[in-house]
Formats: structure tokens, sequence, C-alpha cells
């Protein structure tokens, strides 16, 4: 399938409001789209067409009100609807029906989006693999944990969709799509409404086709304003510690990105990060383990047998982590995100690799999340760019790293060098 | 009613353990006291004496494994319960029944403890009150959100009981009622499955008579081991920012804590913040504006009429709260957090007020959680110690704090303290 070049979700939320198209005409198309490609896709566990179509009439009707005019949205199958079942990713769920909307769900709606319905995630947002396969190679993984989010807005299904990253969810499916995927500073996004996995790691983010397609989104996920300035970014090229796990794809990726930036004349420096940031992806994951075996105690003492592989390994590796152990790897990233402006030193943004190269082959991994862990847990915003690939010809995504709480300048930065890069 | 001389948790436990006592019995007693006077006090939303009994035989059966032994526990109704129903103290959700019990819940079943039902809550956590009565003097309100857990614990209902935190909901029922009430460091127990105030603040909590009981009670929430040393703390009085708030009341009472503790030895010295923590009340109000209009975006947009006026006017007043504002606010607070160390000096907890005087007459407001607002915002431990009395012979506390992520210092600090308070 060949990338989506549909008008962005800002476009069209501009036809929108002036009245050069219904939200109907457009959850129709939509629907058009997901019924050529579901099939082979898998990008949804939940569709509602009748729905969609009366809440998009009903906006037409109303003048198509808020900043997102009646847009059609996927909502990852972690968060809470009201009105859809919400299973999680797992059979223990299967049919469940909230009370609610997750909070940032209802604001999307309230802004004038149009959930179509309910992307698949993995299993509780973690890495046991789920059926959905990438729009730009089939025989690919989508990535996970957000995979039909990332699925659906690669081939176009969607001109947005929800995700959450705790790990790398949302990071590296859209690496390995070809999306913009955006990962906004801890808590920018109200969690509440969305199934816990680990609640000092859990980060609500967004899937679209342009960096200001997922501003716009994100921003009413967060009943907040994105709106980003125009800026040219001074860029710092961050390669990480994790570099020794970089693949070869991966780094003449990297390699091309600084040409594609340099010879369009950016600011480009090389960051290396000091000594406080050794060792932040193995705590993130004690941190993750330990959060987890507690958030998921529900479904370990009630309904053991029904988990998948990897989320019961993770429990017990995180029933086996000491406390002084969890409670070390926490400071740790105290000490290091307050180390983080000197890190930073006078670049807007960090560009370093999104993922250790294209998305694998098949579907029994959704890939390693490596290079997401220390940033996540830092709770910086991070912003995947596409435009990049492989040797295979599939994606390989690099991401924008902003300063905790500096988002508006991260997405700044990323909307300069999203068309640069290809 | 007066205060319940009942045997400790722990000592309760060790009977449990050692089979000198039944959990059957004990539930059965629970249930007595719990006719004898609900009436009155109004402790309870949901109580299901048939399915605590059975819990109850199935853990005598088991030989009554893990920490807690069979004892009994109330839960307050923002807590999620797979076998109770779970209104949040709001008829949005009369009759909810969610998929699943809360982590903390779980965990505290799987350490062997019984849930008797679910404590009153306000609606949603927050000041609008409701018909719990306070046990030293049904003429009053026992304080909230957490009405129903701190007035079951002081009525001798439970010897154990869950709160919330987001402002003062922990502490200052527990002073209202004179017992003890330990809100965590932020994050020391899982929040999954408790409905979301504000994801920066909420903090799960506990209620029980004693020091040794409430951290035995709120490791087993945690998964989480809280045993204490013994330990003879380094004591500094803090006034707080908040000190001309304090009644008449409460001058006299904490001029009667120092006064107690001197005579017994104490090692006490006065500690007065630095500038940092001055305005952390007013921005921690901000914060909590902005998030809880944000978490509450599907009762704001779909259930607006059913809204507790004081919650309509909490969003309302986030609502219009510039994002800005709020992130100036989470900014102060990290500052501040940065500051702890320094402002505690070589002390190893302050002591400060837990409200401002006594439990206010009437049930028309749950009382004023001042003397919280900073300590939550920090994230700081802090321990709830009853034993002194105002000018109406009602409860005053004081609250013992420790460094964030210090908990077993406070609690030990607090331990040594409790009986030499009274």
């Amino acid at each position: 399938m060949s990338a989506h070049k549909a008008p962005t979700a800002r476009e069209l939320a501009a036809k929108l409001a002036a009245g050069d198209l219904t939200a109907e005409a457009l959850v129709c198309e939509a629907f058009e789209r997901i019924a050529a490609h579901e099939d082979e896709i898998k990008a949804w566990a939940h569709l509602d067409r009748a729905a969609a179509i009366a809440a998009a009439k009903a906006a037409d009707k109303a003048g198509r009100p808020g900043p997102l005019h009646g847009l059609p949205f996927g909502v990852k199958d972690i968060f809470d609807t009201a009105d859809m079942p919400t299973a999680y990713g797992s059979k223990i769920y299967a049919g469940n029906r909230p009370a609610w909307d997750a909070a940032s769900v209802a604001l999307a709606r309230a802004a004038g989006g149009i959930a179509l319905g309910k992307t698949v995630t993995t299993q509780f947002a973690f890495v046991d693999p789920a059926p959905t396969r990438n729009p730009r190679n089939p025989a690919h993984t989508p990535g996970g944990s957000s995979s039909g989010s990332a699925a659906a807005v690669a081939a176009g299904m969607v001109p947005l969709a929800t995700g959450t990253q705790t790990v790398g969810s949302v990071i590296r499916p859209a690496s390995f799509c070809g999306v913009v995927g955006y990962k906004p500073t801890f808590g920018l996004i109200p969690t509440a409404g969305v199934k816990c996995l680990a609640a000092s790691l859990d980060t609500i983010g967004a899937f679209a086709a342009t960096v200001g397609d997922v501003a716009l989104f994100a921003g009413a996920l967060g009943g907040r304003d994105l709106s980003f300035p125009a800026l040219k970014p001074k860029i710092g090229l961050c390669r990480t510690p994790q570099w020794p796990q970089a693949t070869e794809g991966l780094k003449a990726a990297f390699a091309e990105a600084e040409t594609r930036l340099k010879n369009a004349g950016a600011d480009l420096r090389d960051v290396v990060l000091p000594a406080a940031f050794e060792g932040l992806a193995e705590a993130q994951h004690e941190v993750l383990a330990y959060e987890a075996a507690r958030s998921f105690a529900s479904e370990w003492h009630y309904h053991r047998a029904a988990l998948g592989p990897r989320v019961g390994e993770l429990i017990v590796a995180g029933l086996q982590t000491p406390a002084a152990t969890y409670d070390a790897a926490m400071a740790k990233a105290a000490r290091a995100r307050a180390a983080l402006d000197d890190a930073f030193g006078d670049v807007d943004v960090l560009l370093a690799p999104s993922a250790p190269g294209e998305a694998p082959h098949g579907l029994g991994s959704t890939g390693d999340p490596i290079f997401s862990r220390m940033w996540t847990f830092l709770g910086t915003p991070c912003v995947n760019l596409p435009g990049l690939t492989g040797p295979r010809g599939l994606p390989i995504g690099v991401q924008a790293i902003g300063r905790r709480g500096d988002d508006l300048r991260a997405l700044a930065a990323a909307d300069w060098m999203q068309p640069r890069l290809g």
C-alpha cells in the first residue's frame, strides 16, 4: 500500500469549518477506505459505522463546531468508550462496556471529532503481538502497542488516531508505519479512563500524517491549544547510549537524516548525553515491571490464566523486583530529569533514533522499544518523523525530543524538519 | 461515641495467624458494631455481610495466609470493586459495576484482607458534603472526602479502611475523627482502578487506630512491606505559611503537642520553610482545577446537570485556568520538591497542623483542607496523629511529614510520637 497522500487534517478541518466539506462525507470516505483495506490490515477491534455517521450528521447540523470540526479519528482500544466495547486487547474484558469515555476521548468529541471505532491494541498495551499488519508491507509488524492506530493512519483509513506510550508504544509503531507519532510531555493529555500499565510512565499520544495534524489532535485530546510558532530550530544529533543496538539500516538512515538536514541549511551539532543518562533504559524497565505487577493485581489474582505470556512475565519480574530497586530507579530518573536542561545546552531539540531499524518481518514480535525507554522515563515530548527508509524499503523514523514541558518548541522543530527529511 | 479501645489490627493479625481468632468471628463482630452505629453515623455506601462472611470462612479454611490474615477493611467508594457497586458518590454512577477491583483492593484481598463493603465518599472525592456524621460528635462533619472510611474506623466498625487524598482528604478527616490517617509518598500505592480527580495529586492512603496498623494496611495496599524500625526522631515543628489560618483551638493544641513531646524528652526544633514554599497552596489549587476540568470531561459533557455544585465550580475554574498558569504551578512544585531536602535540614520529620481546628459543626461543609494542600502537592508522606483535643472536646490532629520517598522514617517517627501525644 502506498503512503496516503490525502489532504492533511488541518486542511480538511479548514474545509469543514468553511462549509466546503461535510463531516458525513468525510466519515463515509473513511469507511470506504476501511472497507478496502481492513481485511488485510486488521487495524480495528470495533467499528460502528452507523453511530459514526449519526455523530457526523449531528456535527454537520450543529455547524461543525470545535477545533476538530467533524474530523474522524480512531481510538486505541485501551481507552474507555461509553458507546463502544473496550477490551484492552484482552479476552478477560471481551464485551466490557465502560460507564464513561476516557477523558481524552470525551475532550476530542467535545472538540468536534468523530470517533469511528476502536483500534487494535496489544494486550494491555504491552508486547504480546496483535494481528494488525503493517500497511507499508503486510508481511511486517506495524509495531505496538498502538498497532491499530498507527496502521489505520498509515493506511489512510483515518487522519487521526490515539495512542499510548509506556515504553515505546507511540514512537515505535509510528516509525515502523511511516507516520508522525507524538508522545507529549508526561501528563499533558489526561490519563483518566485509560487502562493503567505503569502510572509513572503511561503517556497518551497521537498519530497523524503531519506534525501540524498531530498537534491539532493532541491539543483536542488534552483540552489545550498546541498551536506552535514557526521556528528554525537548533538541533542536537543524539545517538544516545543505545546506539550500539542500532542496525546498519538505522545507522545509514540516521546519517542520511543528517545529510538532508545539513543540505537544507539546518543548524546542527552533536550532543552527547552526560553520565547521569547511562542506565536509564534499564532503570525504566525496573519501574515498568514493579508498577505493572501492582497495576494488574486484579487480573493477576483473578484471571491469571488469561494473561498473555509477556504480560505474565512482566508481572513476575515486577513481583521479584525489590522496593529498594524501584526506589533507586525512580531516584535515578529524578536526577536525570534535573540534568536534562544542561544536557540540551543551547539546542532546541535533540534528534535521536526512534527504533533500531525497520519493522521486523512477521507478526511474532512488535519490535524493540529500546530507543524510547529513556525518553518515556524522562517524560519529554517526542515526535517521530517519517521520510527515511531502510534496506527493505520500509520506513525508519527519527524522533525530535524536547525539554520536558517544552512541547510547542518540540512540535515547531519537528514541523521544520518533517518536509526536509523527505 | 467514645474512642474504640479494641485491640490493634496488628494484635488481631497475630491472633489470626496463631489460630486464636477466626476471620469469621472478627467479621461478625465488625458487623455487630456496624449494626449498632450505622443508622447514626452513615459511614457505608454499600455493605455485603454474606459475601464478607463467605470470604472470611474461605480465609479461615485456607489458614488465614498473608500479612492481613483475615482482617476486615472498608473500601472508600471511589475505589472500583468487581463484586460490589461503585458509584464514586455520584448518582451518575448509581449501580455501576466495574469489571475489576482497584489494584490496591485486589492487593489487600490477596494479602488476606476481607472487604466488608464500600464507605461513603463525597462526590468524586471532592468537597460537596456527604451524609456521614462524626463518631466523636454526630452533630459535626467527619471531614471529607474519605468521610465514611475515617468515621468507620473512628467508630470501631472496622480496624482498617482505604482513603484517597488529592487535597486533604485523608489527613483532614483523620484529624476530625481522631484516628491515624496516612497519605504515603505520591505513587506508593497504585492508583489503577481509583476514579481520577487530578492525576498529579491523587494519592491513595489509609486509616487505622495506630501508626503500626496503618503501615501494615498501606503496605498490603501497595504490595510493599512498610515495616518500620524503632526510632527516636529529630522533629521539626513547622507552622507552615498557612499558620495565619489556624484557629485558637489549633494554636493551643499545637502548643500542647510541643509541651507533651518536650516532656517526653523529644528532640525538637522549629523549622521555617524557605521562600520556595510560599504560594504552593494556591498553586496546588490551580493544578487541581486544571486537571479536574480535564479528568471529568466525560461527566462534564454528558452528565453536567448531575454534578455537585462544588465539582461544577471546580471544573469551570479549571476550564478558565490558562495552560501557562498550570505549567507555572507545576514548575513551582518541581522547584519546591528539589528544595525539600535542604528545608528539612537535619530533622527526620516535620510536625505540622492537619487542619485549622476541630471538625466544623453541621454537615454543610467537610472543612478546610488548607493545611494539606502543600504536602499533597509536594508528594511527601504525611501521617495524622490523634491525641489532642480542642475547646469543644473534639479531636485536633497534627501531621508528621517525611521527605518524599522516606515513608519508613516518617512512619517510625509518627509511631514514636503517637503514644506521647496522648
